[in-house]
């Protein structure tokens, strides 16, 4: 097989919280690898310029619709248009920020998982005192089971392994170190991943929420109620000190270090600035906050660039098919 | 009635992680109000300064006994000695930095809770941009139901109200403002708290994570475990954000701000340096955390002496019971 020479990145302009000219406009500026052609999923009526073309849709779906009737009666939105062509491997990635709920039942519907991963999670890396975290589920799935969890551990170890990590360090997001701690779900998932032989990471255990950002671990296990929490908790807390800041320190300090502190910044909201990956879909999806900045979700199209340059999806898929997953279920 | 001329405050200094002395040598250089007695709950072998009294304990509950066993078989130690002395008004208020569980599950059996509150939840006050929020259950309840939350619900309005608020702003945390977000205790509890009449407090609807912070909102209620993932991610993201400071500020700028740099520090962990209110007993429990600095140690007994001049226990009691619960049952 001669390797691929040009690629397609799908970008849904619409259902987010700035316009689609402004995502446009942002983009625009951004120069692209060579080979990477850019197909905008917008209104019919959207200037584009001439690098990238144009997938007209006849409808959006908005933050407010409710996923499963967006799901049924949006037949021809931008979200939906998106994932049958990357269905239809008409293009390699899909970027959107609209509605996260219709996003993961659509791209469910459409793409379906991978075998033996029975639901997508959000993955999105998170900034520590040593090396970034990948924490998921961040907001795909509200109530989880323990099967879930197990299975989004082995998301995260495949997801890790592609970037080089031969042996993950994975850990559950629980309110104390103890096995007995936290809900039933938690202590169920805990015993079966203590109990995984020959596992393809090492399970660490329970990790609290202060603790994640000592960065011991790589990945870090939670249902995406308790993930989103965590993620938004994280950027409020973020920006109440960097606001106490500009407070404390006078103005020639700030501006003396501002490119540091703009870059701490942006270290700090790196899942805004680089969207979520919703893995365990046959096929490159991103999600962009909705209220992203234009930037951040540039930096969410530039995320779909790298996964499909770097052959991200091949290379999980064989990864996560040579785990056992008989020994998954059996625990 | 004549007004009560002094107060005793039981202080518990086992079953944390820092040593019964070590809490005792920080407790021993702070001069508390006159008329205050505090009476330590420890080892029979301590060393206790002719202020304070001791009231030896032959056991102590360790973080790693699991709550029930301990309750049962632990009837002699400190935190049940302590929970029994108040109960018997023996003491005012009583203070401990022991195993969460035992105490919640202690005070529930031993002091009972107050009239149609059928759980303590951990209140504690959290930074915003604006005011403090008080923040419920930050963990003594892992699960709960519909009726716990607005039970909280009405335990954080009557506490904010004996601080003077008279209709304080109560939302719940969710991972999105529409009311249709979150798990179904979520939704329930959102559509009971937005249709009880005449409520004693506003209800604002969800709030999430990043919005806390903004201040717009005077309570926030949630369930125990994700309270207390909230409050260890803004504990964690603080620490790892202040050592990133260290490392972009020169040494000269962090000094010549240390003291305003150390109060914002304060200020964003000021629910361990105040502990946390275990809320809707019969009878004054602060929590202090497990790994409190023996300074937050201290600042706990500082907490409950001040609720106990201000007879917050008496005033409490008085604004929970003018609440109709008949109309909160009903909803």
């Amino acid at each position: 097989m001669t390797p691929k020479k040009s690629w397609t990145i799908g970008v849904d302009v619409m259902g987010a919280s700035h316009s689609p000219a402004d995502l446009l406009t942002a983009l625009s500026k951004v120069p692209f690898p060579s080979g990477v052609n850019i197909v905008i999923l917008g209104p019919p009526d959207l200037l584009v310029p001439p690098l990238f073309s144009l997938y007209p849709a006849q409808d959006s779906i908005f933050m407010t619709d409710h996923p499963v009737s967006a799901i049924k009666k949006k037949k021809d939105s931008s979200m939906l248009l998106g994932l049958r062509l990357l269905k239809q491997k008409q293009i390699d990635a899909f970027v959107s920020a609209g509605n996260t709920g219709a996003l993961v039942l659509g791209a469910k519907i459409i793409l379906s998982t991978l075998p033996k991963i029975h639901r997508p999670a959000l993955l999105s890396l998170i900034p520590t005192k040593k090396k970034a975290v990948a924490v998921l589920d961040l907001g795909a799935n509200i109530d989880c089971k323990t099967h879930h969890l197990i299975q989004f551990a082995l998301l995260a170890s495949a997801y890790l392994q592609t970037k080089g990590n031969s042996h993950p360090r994975i850990g559950l997001l629980n309110i104390g170190e103890e096995s007995m701690k936290g809900t039933s779900v938690l202590r169920q998932a805990y015993q079966k991943l203590e109990s995984i032989e020959n596992a393809p990471f090492s399970f660490v255990g329970n990790i609290e929420g202060q603790s994640v950002f000592d960065g011991d671990v790589d990945a870090l296990i939670t249902d995406g109620f308790t993930g989103n929490v965590f993620l938004k908790t994280a950027e409020g807390i973020t920006s109440l000190i960097l606001d106490q800041l500009h407070a404390i320190l006078p103005k020639e300090t700030i501006a003396a270090y501002e490119a540091q502190l703009t870059e701490l910044q942006r270290y700090l909201y790196c899942s805004e600035y680089s969207g979520a990956l919703l893995i365990g879909l046959k096929g490159i999806v991103i999600k962009c906050h909705g209220y992203s900045t234009p930037e951040g979700f540039v930096s969410g199209v530039k995320g779909a660039i790298s996964l499909v340059l770097e052959q991200f999806m091949d290379r999980f898929q064989k990864i996560l098919e040579s785990y056992c997953f008989t020994r998954f279920d059996q625990v």
